[in-house]
């Protein structure tokens, strides 16, 4: 595997045998597969789950990894082509980037989207300005409309508590959050969701429908898989006999890159708030699901948060033992 | 061993079989001991000697960890109960602990006291708030009341130097800092040297008394270890034949909480320096501890650290070593 | 190996065995090398590359390392001698450096230049201060005359390319850049390539003299290697047939410790930057070097980094290796 950059470059048994994969390497431990192996994580934009899930990734396949976070004294990484660097900025993301690539076996790359100009970030300009500076294997660790190593660990969830594929109903919610969310865990759960052929509602208020080019290349994953795709508004309508809901906050893309009509706007929806009576009409059994991390009495109630419905934990977990099956196969391959 | 949270809660017999194997792993390495094994490190106040070797013991046992630490862009963790999050934190220990426990084999937790209500952390009310959330095997790596890394460390320090158990003089002495610190290392320091079954003297002014609970225990210990305890404001009283003087500063707990009372009470007692001629009627070969970070001509006068009495030194790599047994009994039992 | 301090005190068939140890390394992983050994790694000034390169080539040879750097929480060390600590600092270097060298196997340091006091400097009084503090084996990772570590990728970069040793034309450039940097990358590259048996230009504006305690060492170095040393103000003459132009800026030695000085003769200089126009008259395959961080427009123009006479990244890369080869014959021969 050359790249893990996005849940759509992979088949369905693709990601089945990452999966069986994953579930393989948390049973019978491989200590030794990556003996000596290096992984590179790179950081522009912060990160706790992600860097522990991946640092504790290696350790248990026998290998290490280091990181480069902004948290260090990295004085800012210059990123403009063709700039004169006579500011802070001490080094080019075009000398940083391959350098620290060169010292790995694999990198896995962070980069927030800019959330200016939403083309711009559903073209992943500013992530594929760095995985181009590369020829090493990488591995996306959260881009503007990406992230699939929380896909691959979310599809693991889901598949751990025997909730169906096809005729599996998955409810992707927006919720309310007090600052404008990128749209990388949105986007790519709801692709995510449409590859596994599920039948998905995207519940979300005005203003905050997903962009056009993700709705449309979901609709296809879900045609091609035996599923589909709808949009609501309608809470109830939404939860109708749901097998999962998946909360997450996000920006509004009627006012991308315009914070302060976001702001008005989602100031009227803080009753987005996932609490019990959003599943009168889910099945008994419905699920809560979110990438974390969340926040208590915002986006969800902790009553839903701290019952039976939330499965927030072993997805977290998920996302190391996903990333393992990555890595393991990244890796290998190489030799 | 599930956790190693309190020095009072192993015996003599476990204390030695961990002493025992500390010194077996410092001869004789293993380095495949723990091979794959991931220890998580979760520090909510900052370190520097215990990260450095925790991290290096389980290099040196083939494992790894990770470290989580307020240094990092975590935006604050939030720990309140019930709180609607709409403020700077954007998570709560109630996902973050879970999760970070739930990617190693074992977690190390540091968390000072809040020195605000005394009971409030004799009862340990916030490092329990934190360990009740997991599961996994965990480790106190300093909370309000204890530091039993530091005391196993410290007992193997002692046998090292043939300081003997019973009949051994230990006088643990308040030290002048000009802040206020936690309790920890007094109070863990003295139960330790309790179980080992010395002759202990604590040395300090009127106003910084051991807390009851913490004497009461200690006596317990003491008497069922052939040991004694005594208190005394009479430095050359104190030190009449010591074989060890463990010096420490720590908070008024006639003022506990309160900076100001505190801070005046403290400002008088710049004297508790320890030089030279504390030592004048103690063993000619009395030793220096101190758990480190120390203050040269604060808390110790230089002569006496850079002198022949001082084993600060060793004492902090039987950190390291005595670590390196816990986390070997704690993880090879797991399997 | 004790200490890899001064690429002074190897001889050409010592630094050849290690070049041959990191090529080998590079093609034949040896992954189990240093299972079970710990590096430690102090820096007291910031870094990004000999972190990563430290932490990855430890990895490679099976084993481990832990970072304490001024990032972290440690609330400045203290340094001065006989000093009464009751400020900010809670640690002073005589408890923090053995203690941190304790933990390891062998310790990496990195402490940047005063500049202040050249002499000071010259006697590398704050690096020196350190290592006087241990036994450990200990890597310079950069002092205030020294960066050995850079000194033998570069070595190797040039042994990979084919560049002659005796009769390689080696130009070492002064360049612009908007703050005063240190004189250790300049000083130990100087020696390097005298040692090398290099015919060296140094090419530096008036003022920008490297100190004659340094070019009196590597002219010896350069006689006893069958090399040269000359100094130029002229590009065009300096530049003429040669092989490689190593940039770097560097402070004012004519104002060594007086920024306001040091600024407004470098403020004339900013047409300093290497650009195609340096190589009219250089050898048609002459290489750009240069240690990183670079500043793009500054130090050199795109044009020359981005084209094919650059070749910073392998130069980058070669660190982690030679730092492989020096933990090799260090930690290995302490068995």
């Amino acid at each position: 595997m050359q790249a893990f950059n996005d849940i759509a470059d992979f088949s369905k048994d693709e990601i089945s045998a990452l999966i069986e994969l994953a579930t393989r390497l948390d049973r019978s431990p491989e200590p030794e597969a990556l003996k000596g192996k290096v992984l590179s994580l790179l950081f522009l934009s912060p990160s706790l789950r992600t860097l522990a899930s991946f640092q504790a990734a290696m350790t248990r396949l026998g290998g290490g990894s280091f990181v480069i976070s902004p948290d260090m004294s990295i004085h800012g990484l210059e990123s403009r082509p063709g700039i004169v660097m006579d500011g802070i900025a001490a080094e080019h993301i075009r000398e940083a980037v391959p350098v620290i690539a060169s010292y790995g076996d694999a990198i896995g790359i962070r980069a927030f989207a800019e959330r200016k100009n939403l083309q711009h970030d559903l073209d992943e300009v500013e992530f594929s300005s760095l995985t181009e500076l590369i020829d090493t294997p990488y591995i996306n660790m959260e881009s503007a409309m990406g992230h699939p190593c929380q896909n691959l660990a979310d599809w693991k969830t889901m598949n751990d508590l025997g909730i169906p594929s096809n005729d599996g109903k998955f409810v992707l919610s927006w919720a309310f959050h007090p600052r404008a969310l990128p749209l990388a865990v949105p986007a790519s759960t709801l692709q995510m969701a449409a590859q596994r052929g599920m039948d998905i509602t995207v519940l979300r208020p005005h203003g905050f429908e997903l962009p056009e080019p993700i709705m449309h290349k979901a609709r296809d994953a879900a045609a091609a898989a035996g599923g589909s795709i709808r949009e609501s508004i309608d809470r109830r309508e939404a939860m109708q006999d749901a097998h999962v809901i998946y909360a997450k906050s996000w920006s509004s893309t009627a006012h991308y890159g315009d914070k302060i009509a976001d702001q008005e706007l989602r100031n009227e929806l803080d009753d987005w708030c996932v609490d019990d009576s959003w599943f009168d009409n889910a099945r008994k059994d419905c699920r809560f699901m979110h990438c974390l991390p969340v926040r208590r009495g915002v986006v969800v109630a902790d009553s839903v948060l701290d019952g039976p419905r939330s499965v927030v934990i072993p997805e977290a977990r998920n996302r190391m033992l996903a990333q393992m099956a990555v890595l393991h196969q990244m890796m290998r391959i190489q030799k």
